[in-house]
């Protein structure tokens, strides 16, 4: 369904969208993975973003290459620099019942600053204030980064800059202040001392982060005890008769390497405060096209709509395609521990 | 010259100090490592912040515990956990020709949240509107952060929370406000994709950081090809007829594993820009108490104080001892290529 942005590049997955209500539509920010087009079976290509000439450049090896490393089908690795074989953009698709979508035929945001030469991906949509704001993981050479885009149209888009420096991603900013504070979840990756697990910023204007605060680690002996990540942007709900937070995250659990969704329940005035935690998985990779794919057995989301007791969740399917499930909140309330 | 802050432990390296004029003296803040002292031949031990009971933790294990790795004598890792051998704390320093200090008797800052578990780290102390503010590693279970606190007095120090999230370490505040906004350097530690460098970051307030940008990256075949970060706060000089800012950072290179001090010269007005950079080192491990010790060939700067041409550069030495060097000023800009 999704054309590539360039005839010399194909679409290899379309997936982890960004979700939201626009007036009497739903909104999809689709990432769309795009390898460059194969011009010799023994080569090997990347697409990169090249901040001095402004313009997406594709560079071609020989899998013959002195000293190339290409046994991770994801990576490219020479002389000791990383390149991707892939490279994400985000593409606007539009749907009056959830279902049905309409996908544009060019790129709402694509690599545009030195920090995105490897792409844009993972988008999560937040209505504050009148205006959407997009975050989203910007990758290159320098790491993988959390910016910050706005807009209030869904035609043009605006850059804020990176919000949080490397090792960072899986951001999901709250739809509300808090106590008059703009609240994020976002998942740093500390190697050799440190855990990984979902933290807490906080920030008086959406573009300064501070205050930052572990709120959930990966469990040991779980669907999430390798490693856990913020998924779609927080909701609020009634837990009984307390305001919460349902936040859906996802877990990774190993042997085999799995993705997985499930829940947060925080509290609505301190959502540091983990209220309750999903004890199973409230969606696991079951389909065909959850259980094989680019990346297999993976459910991922960066956006869901709850309406009433029910929250669709978009999901991207084995990083290839885009999926939907609906889930019941109460379900998910009783799951919890 | 510094006493354990316990009978239970022994000071086992006093290095790495921040540095500032405070009136008529010279003030250190020392990072001092501590160990427990040894109850058994066989035992390896932990002194660790529980933050539920408000107190320091002696944890104590024989080396034929099953499982246990001790092979780093820094680390014991068991049951996939991770503890230090030693913990450190701020112990402040005076002294009124900046050469001999007395040392208080205890300790300035300790570790005291759950983020701080074990220890505080590597002070850097910037002054700025009649504070000074003092930010260190805050080194736990969760990782490597960086920490923020203040004191009008060095008496009374007050914390302000993680202002960069795990892994980041290496943070200079620069001392004044360029443009109205504050400016950190900060050194994220990317894993997998992505290079380590100094980074730049901006703050309205201190406390809540963004807009962050790659300044410097480690540098092939040199001095300073393994990593870098950020050293001593950076002040102002004239390079010519340009103001700027010069920053002393650390280099690492390996084969020997070799910490030297470089300088960075940055626009005074846009400090994410590079004037000039160190050919060669400032500082290298020369002496003997810097290519022999805890960690040998290490020099490493948290504090430094301009007085005209010259700079005083506190360092840690061999991540045992505090060493003191004064550098011309218009050498090391000689130096910059």
């Amino acid at each position: 369904m999704v054309r590539p942005s360039r005839p010399d590049l194909e679409v290899v997955g379309v997936f982890n969208p960004g979700a939201i209500r626009y007036g009497k539509e739903i909104i999809l920010l689709l990432r769309v993975a795009e390898a460059p087009v194969k011009r010799a079976e023994n080569e090997v290509a990347a697409a990169v973003f090249d901040h001095s000439s402004g313009k997406l450049e594709i560079k071609r090896w020989s899998r013959d290459t002195p000293g190339i490393d290409v046994s991770d089908p994801r990576t490219i690795i020479l002389d000791g620099r990383m390149w991707l074989t892939s490279i994400s953009h985000f593409r606007l698709a539009r749907s009056t019942d959830g279902i049905h979508f309409d996908v544009d035929a060019t790129p709402a945001m694509q690599a545009a600053t030195e920090l995105e030469a490897f792409g844009v991906e993972d988008p999560r949509i937040t209505l504050l204030d009148g205006t959407y704001w997009i975050n989203y993981t910007a990758v290159s050479q320098h790491g993988i980064a959390t910016g910050l885009a706005s807009t209030r149209d869904f035609r043009t888009y605006q850059r804020h800059g990176i919000i949080f420096s490397p090792p960072n991603r899986d951001v999901t900013i709250f739809p509300d202040r808090i106590a008059g504070r703009y609240a994020a979840l976002h998942r740093p990756m500390p190697e050799g001392l440190g855990e990984p697990a979902i933290w807490i910023a906080w920030s008086p204007d959406l573009f300064d982060w501070g205050h930052h605060l572990p709120v959930a680690s990966a469990r040991r002996n779980t669907w999430d005890d390798l490693k856990i990540g913020g998924g779609a942007v927080p909701f609020h709900v009634k837990a009984g008769s307390t305001d919460a937070w349902l936040a859906i995250y996802h877990g990774v659990t190993r042997t085999p390497l799995t993705y997985s969704l499930g829940a947060l329940l925080l509290d609505g005035r301190d959502p540091s405060k983990v209220l309750g935690r999903s004890r199973d998985p409230i969606l696991a990779p079951e389909a065909p096209y959850e259980r094989e794919g680019f990346f297999a057995k993976v459910v991922f989301t960066c956006g869901a709509i709850p309406e009433g007791d029910l929250v669709r969740v978009y999901y991207g399917a084995a990083d290839g395609v885009t999926a939907v499930a609906d889930l019941s909140v109460s379900d998910i309330l009783a799951g919890l521990e």
